[in-house]
């Protein structure tokens, strides 16, 4: 079984791993569709387990035979077919959130990893959801989950229709835009926040768009000289926690 | 050629890629040994080349005879073996920072894509030195400084003897020891900067011993209710911005 044949299609996605798992379980997002469970895993399951809707199939086998179902080595002897309970679209989940929130808003990140790290970073200060364009991956590609420590499952997130413009969206819905460049003509530390404010990362390399530096409020993290060079995950981490703890402005 | 073979031994290790090849030729800290490039990259590393050393032999191969050299397709087509020029102790590696200094301690760091992720960040923020105890792993396996982008090049470190006291050490240069836990006293917001100051971390998961946090001043990031996770590289960057731009205390 291909990852690829079951994700993007009906909301399915892969979760792998006895954290995630627990994650998914517990997420109002997400319903677990089935499992499959190395035999030595079960009896440490077993509250997941009970706690499972009866119409969830719980499959185990041996790990010899779980390897050959996968594919590869599955070491962590537990998978998890999951399912989307609803995709809202980046309109509706704005107009969802409380009237002060905090979003991150991402512009063609196709790693994997930086995407994981996004969404647990995310999580881990507060913010509510997460918006993503069409060029960004899939927060619940197998690996980006995992790295993400489960919080792709319990974050509300919406992708921006190919095309659909992000400025003129979060202004309809009262955000003020932060787009985070090396170019930024302010510093990260004397941004304020606004009741509605949106983190906008690029890619590292090309990073933002030279039309949304210019209509966004366009903002740098300081960095030592010579070395310009900061992970998009590590740079998210930086700002959120500056937002989620630096003085409110009054507005 | 198994980097196992090389590396850790009289200071030779294993680099790739351009950004990282560019980085090792300018670094005071670490000499290029040799070089192995694919016919195709020769060209554009005509200045590197050129500014080498004549002792420094370069050879070239087609990508086929480098991809069986190497054992895998090193796409890159870029390869270097270093030194380092020096082997500091940490003590004398603290002796030699101005009076004014910012370090990062890693206990117990054994992933290499962390590692790197903490150089990054290191060098982003200006930190001026990082101290390892004897349990991290080396910030020169070629995949720590390709996941640093070259900061494990340039950015002084040195390792802690087995069982050498790293606070009675910090303490003994004049350093006050900022430990991150989940379980600190304090928030990071309200900690100021000392003018000798030192960041200790610990690996995900046991985090910093008990020992440490009990004799150093305990620091905490605040989180999101029910997602107390942040990876530790994360983790550096929030803190490094944080020191690097709190205001100071007077001391």
């Amino acid at each position: 079984m291909r990852e690829r044949d079951l994700v993007g299609r009906q909301g399915f996605f892969v979760a792998e791993g006895e954290v995630v798992l627990r994650v998914l379980v517990r997420s109002p997002l997400v319903t677990a569709e089935s499992l499959l469970l190395a035999e030595k895993r079960v009896a440490g399951l077993a509250d997941v387990i009970a706690g499972l809707p009866d119409d969830v199939p719980v499959y185990s086998a041996s790990q010899a035979v779980m390897d050959a179902v996968v594919g590869f080595p599955i070491h962590r002897g537990i998978l998890a077919l999951g399912r989307r309970v609803q995709e809202p679209s980046a309109s509706a989940l704005l107009a969802s959130l409380p009237d002060e929130a905090l979003v991150l808003a991402l512009c063609g990140i196709a790693n994997h990893d930086n995407m994981g790290g996004l969404f647990r970073n995310a999580a881990a200060f507060g913010a509510d959801a997460v918006l993503l364009d069409s060029a960004c991956c899939d927060p619940f590609y197998r690996k980006a989950i995992r790295v993400s420590v489960g919080a792709a499952l319990i974050k509300p997130f919406a992708r921006l229709a190919p095309g659909e413009d992000l400025l003129a969206l979060l202004a309809a819905h009262g955000f003020e835009a932060l787009a985070l460049s090396p170019r930024g003509a302010q510093t990260l530390t004397e941004t304020p926040r606004a009741r509605r404010t949106a983190v906008l990362l690029g890619a590292e390399g090309p990073g933002l768009s030279e039309a949304v530096l210019k209509n966004a409020k366009a903002v740098r993290i300081p960095m030592a000289d010579g070395f310009d060079s900061l992970n998009v995950a590590v740079t998210a981490g930086v700002v959120l926690h500056h937002l989620a703890f630096a003085a409110r402005r009054e507005d």
